[in-house]
């Protein structure tokens, strides 16, 4: 059922392409997503996958991916086979796995407005922090995560890895990010940027209504530009010499925090609290 | 008043095995601390520095580093020069900096009984994460980061940089887990251990009388043997398909959740809250 493909043939060229390049992904439509758990992963998230590369001459030495080419098998996913050594040249991971996937990316923003809990990601420059807050937005019940225009790919290699496959389930939206806020604000959101000289202490806010926290670049924060779109700022007391918290650190406090606040929320209207482990 | 060293110089090849080898760091208590920043903030916080290797022929064009050569000049630390290529191959940076310093490792274990609040790293394994963790610690006013006997070495490069300087500030204890968390039960502490299968959810528990939180493997968790140590385990409650968060947003999260009660309790008896920023 397999044909098994020579290292220039173009659909493997264009595997390298959509592994690499940004700008690919998104006039193909579709992403790469590497090995067994994420292949599956995808599978179970209702990803559509368009065709996978099995490195066929070590597959039997990895049970995981065994089972994941089973799946995708049941799934009728178009299979093609390469060396090992043929498809690591493709793919974006220092130690390859014996399948790759393409996949579509979802099409259409996710509906911002719906969203309860909102993370806004604005010019984050680390795909593996990136990949972190999308894993930890779906833990908190983060409804979307809207990556902002100068933020990297959600559907780069390094995002969805890091994201551990949350990718696959939590709606992202993209936009320049002042419009992205206004939306927000619009449908009724508290939209809160993250700074170290925030107004507020974060814990002295109500984030149990429709709320969004903004989260600014590694190095530069949250831009000045972006005040005149948000309902103000929170800020993470920090004792001793420490300056500032990584982004996926501040962000799982905030986020957390929400959880927590809407947890207590339901308790005290004698709501089920809805948790999952 | 530089004597310039040649490549096999005896201190470079200890410079070298103190970079990469825990058995001589514990050996010579000393440990290596890279680039201008770090070699500052190890000044301002009270390391002792046995002595600076400085690579002379690229140091003009580094002002950080001429900044940091000048401050440990005036502190009276002997200085070596060494050329920039023989220096980087006895560090462990991808991009080596102009200036090295070898450090003295704080002596004696740190009180665990005179913390409020405690760390307990037991086994971690990814010296990022374990850097990562202290710096939040020093944040969030963790008095003591104590490293289980199994956990990876405080004092290596990569923790040190990871850490963004906070190992120099935050007392380290080491020794067997279950001693460390005895001792902490000796002491009045409640130990808590976080567990994704945790009794009770985290933000259910008071943490404002002495507290320990203790952190498991990347990989596998806290392990069994140390129930009998601890007051009970905590969960973080996650949505969505998440089956564990990463250790260094795990600990974030329970750290802070200590900080907020903490300054809640003192806002509640009518106390400064004592924060920074």
């Amino acid at each position: 059922v397999a044909r098994r493909l020579g290292s220039r043939n173009p659909r493997l060229a264009r595997l390298r392409h959509l592994s690499r390049r940004r700008r690919r992904r998104v006039e193909d439509g579709a992403f790469v997503i590497e090995g067994p758990t994420l292949v599956l992963e995808a599978l179970e998230s209702g990803i559509t996958l368009e065709e996978v590369f099995v490195a066929s001459d070590v597959l039997a030495g990895d049970a995981a991916s065994v089972r994941a080419v089973e799946a995708v098998r049941a799934a009728g996913v178009p299979r093609w086979d390469v060396d090992a050594g043929v498809l690591a040249t493709a793919v974006d991971v220092v130690t390859p796995r014996p399948i790759v996937a393409v996949a579509r990316i979802p099409e259409g923003s996710a509906p911002l407005h719906e969203a309860d809990l909102v993370l806004v990601l604005d010019a984050i420059a680390d795909p593996g922090n990136a990949g972190t807050l999308v894993r930890l937005a779906e833990a908190s019940g983060v409804g979307v995560v809207a990556f902002g225009g100068d933020a990297v790919d959600p559907y780069g290699p390094k995002c969805v890895r890091a994201s551990a496959g949350s990718v696959f389930r939590v709606p992202v939206a993209q936009g320049p990010t002042a419009r992205l806020l206004d939306q927000l604000r619009a449908a009724g959101h508290q939209v809160w940027l993250t700074e170290a000289s925030g107004a507020t202490v974060y814990d002295q806010v109500d984030f149990t209504g429709p709320t969004a926290f903004v989260l600014g670049n590694e190095a530069h924060g949250v831009p000045d530009q972006l005040r005149a779109h948000a309902t103000g700022s929170v800020s993470l007391p920090m004792e001793g010499h420490v300056e500032s918290l990584n982004v996926a650190v501040a962000g799982s406090i905030l986020c957390f925090e929400a959880a927590r606040q809407r947890r207590a929320a339901r308790a005290g209207r004698g709501e089920p609290d809805g948790l999952v482990g």
